[in-house]
């Protein structure tokens, strides 16, 4: 028995976000103090680490689970399965359904109950539940869909990851460039071919690093805003990272039995283009190699960083032929891999 | 092999809230129009169907992951157990940490990476996440747990449910009088022993159903706080669960094998005490018997409905000996059952 990817759908939100669309916001220090460069400047580094040039909003009108039901409508489609045939609906995410020009997050029902409303279904054993796990929280998904398969639990898991953090940027701070919205989906299933999910690892690291990204005030001490804002503390993370990512990724390989050759594709979850860099070429490094040219697909020059939805919406590009030089072939091992808000770091390890 | 439960653990929050704290309210109907009632005669009529006299609310410095941690932390003492050897920490609840005299759910890091940091667990292995599926959390948390380890990914999970309603409740509203805070939580593993949990069965209705619990704004129409509230259709949720829920347990029942004669006690989700007993007694029609006195353990009096952490709290409270009059005995088929926003169902049958 093995469990495999059916189907791909994704939904990237129609508002693009120039880098220059920032020049004329206000950026402070988390002290609150100036920062002493231009916009510009400011903006010229920050594509230089990151690799970001525009990210995606969603509309006004639009909230989370209204992209997650596109992402999800279009994986059902493109698997050719009958919708109440799913088992699970899965949706990782991190803040719920936030309306325009509101600050509550609205997580009751669950996005999933919302997504299978929307979708229309009727079947009731079609268990609709939301996860939270940082932005690993889709491979997550992923894993927890092949926990209720293997354990005979499920057939067919729809997982979806999508967020919009939009919703929960501090313009006044540098970061707020990083941060996009997007949803990506997956159905997972039992099948009787070879391959789909060779290996998985998961872990948390909590006791130092729980806090590395967090809810925060805005860099701005002279309003009386109290409204909290997604922050992180990226020169720990980015360490943290490159600590961590690079020995998951290997002990997740030697676990599937396949070797560091067979890799074809490394789909990393994308924050920033130099960190993901620095991750594979040590990852590489542990077994004396160089870092193969085009085995990390990225989109994070035009997409930014959409959270949950950053790994699933590369996977639909690249399968639907829409990732410039990036394809995956029948056959081809392919490695997915996140770190994010928990400390949380994941990998699968897949056969396609 | 056998999957089960081998510590428990619960937090009573110390504010007690009574009915009478409730006379200096003014209650309002959804539409803002007045009741035409005096508080007395709202508060006795409350009492007559929920079966609620008071209800626990966390201090002002207290949040979520704070009494999650204290439950937690009971069930690995009562489990005797090394915190180093979990391989999970799944937490149900719906609202996250809420401070006090704020509106704003914070959900990053997820609330396991918190109580996970709060217990000063090192080992990254100990994977925790969220998991969001209305008061029917933590059951479905223990069928989560239930999947990992029957597919050989873990051994040995802390399934928490807790919830601190009191920081969303609507003071114009009668219904804000059912909520209440609390933690509950229970230790799952791989056992030699027999028994543990036999058949679990798991629904969402979110068809018609999905918004039957959601987050609306206060009843008073007259104040400009656009701040959103726990809100529910009262009379639907009743018939809804009244329709689904006896049916879910007889379904349960069949798929582990046992007969009806040999459950010992229904622990149930407790929201309004009539609702239960209309519940159970129909489950017991369908066998066309009668609900035998005691089967039906309840703590609603004195606890409110505290959403996820109601069932473990019972469970913890009678096999700690501090429910009167109840107690489960070594060998004891059991069922545990809750309904839900979502809408949620799921039934658990387990035996001791």
């Amino acid at each position: 028995m093995a469990i495999r990817i059916t189907g791909t759908g994704s939904y990237i939100p129609s508002i693009i976000e120039k880098n220059e669309d920032f020049y004329n916001h206000k950026f402070l220090n988390a002290d609150g103090s100036t920062i002493n460069s231009s916009n510009e400047i400011i903006v010229k580094k920050f594509k230089a680490i990151t690799g970001i040039q525009e990210r995606r909003y969603v509309k006004d009108n639009q909230i989370n689970s209204d992209i997650a039901f596109i992402a999800a409508s279009k994986a059902i489609e493109d698997a050719k399965i009958d919708k109440e045939s799913l088992d699970y609906i899965i949706v990782a995410h991190n803040y719920g359904d936030i309306k325009h020009n509101t600050e509550q997050s609205d997580t009751v029902p669950s996005i999933a109950s919302r997504v299978k409303h929307l979708l229309k279904i009727k079947n009731p054993k079609c268990v609709g539940y939301d996860l939270l796990f940082g932005c690993p929280g889709w491979i997550e998904g992923v894993i927890q869909a092949k926990a209720f398969i293997a354990s005979g639990i499920a057939k067919r898991c729809l997982v979806i990851g999508s967020e919009t953090l939009s919703r929960v940027i501090d313009k006044y701070d540098r970061d707020s460039m990083i941060y996009s919205d997007g949803a990506g989906a997956v159905i997972v299933e039992k099948s009787d071919e070879e391959g789909g999910i060779l290996a998985h690892e998961t872990a948390t690291y909590a006791l130092d690093e729980a806090h590395f990204i967090f809810f925060g005030e805005t860099n701005n001490h002279e309003t009386t805003d109290k409204r909290r804002y997604i922050k992180m503390y990226g020169r720990k993370i980015y360490e943290f990272a490159l600590s961590n990512v690079p020995k998951a990724l290997k002990s997740c390989l030697e676990k599937s039995g396949k070797s560091i050759t067979d890799v074809k594709k490394i789909l990393i979850h994308q924050a920033n283009e130099k960190m993901d860099e620095a991750i594979v070429q040590r990852f590489y490094k542990l077994y004396d190699m160089q870092m193969p040219e085009g085995i990390m697909p990225m989109s994070i020059n035009l997409l930014g960083n959409s959270s949950v939805a950053t790994v699933p919406t590369l996977l639909d590009l690249i399968l639907k032929g829409e990732l410039e030089g990036q394809q995956i072939n029948k056959g081809d091992i392919i490695m997915f891999a996140s770190v994010g808000a928990g400390m949380n770091i994941n990998t699968i390890i897949y056969q396609y």
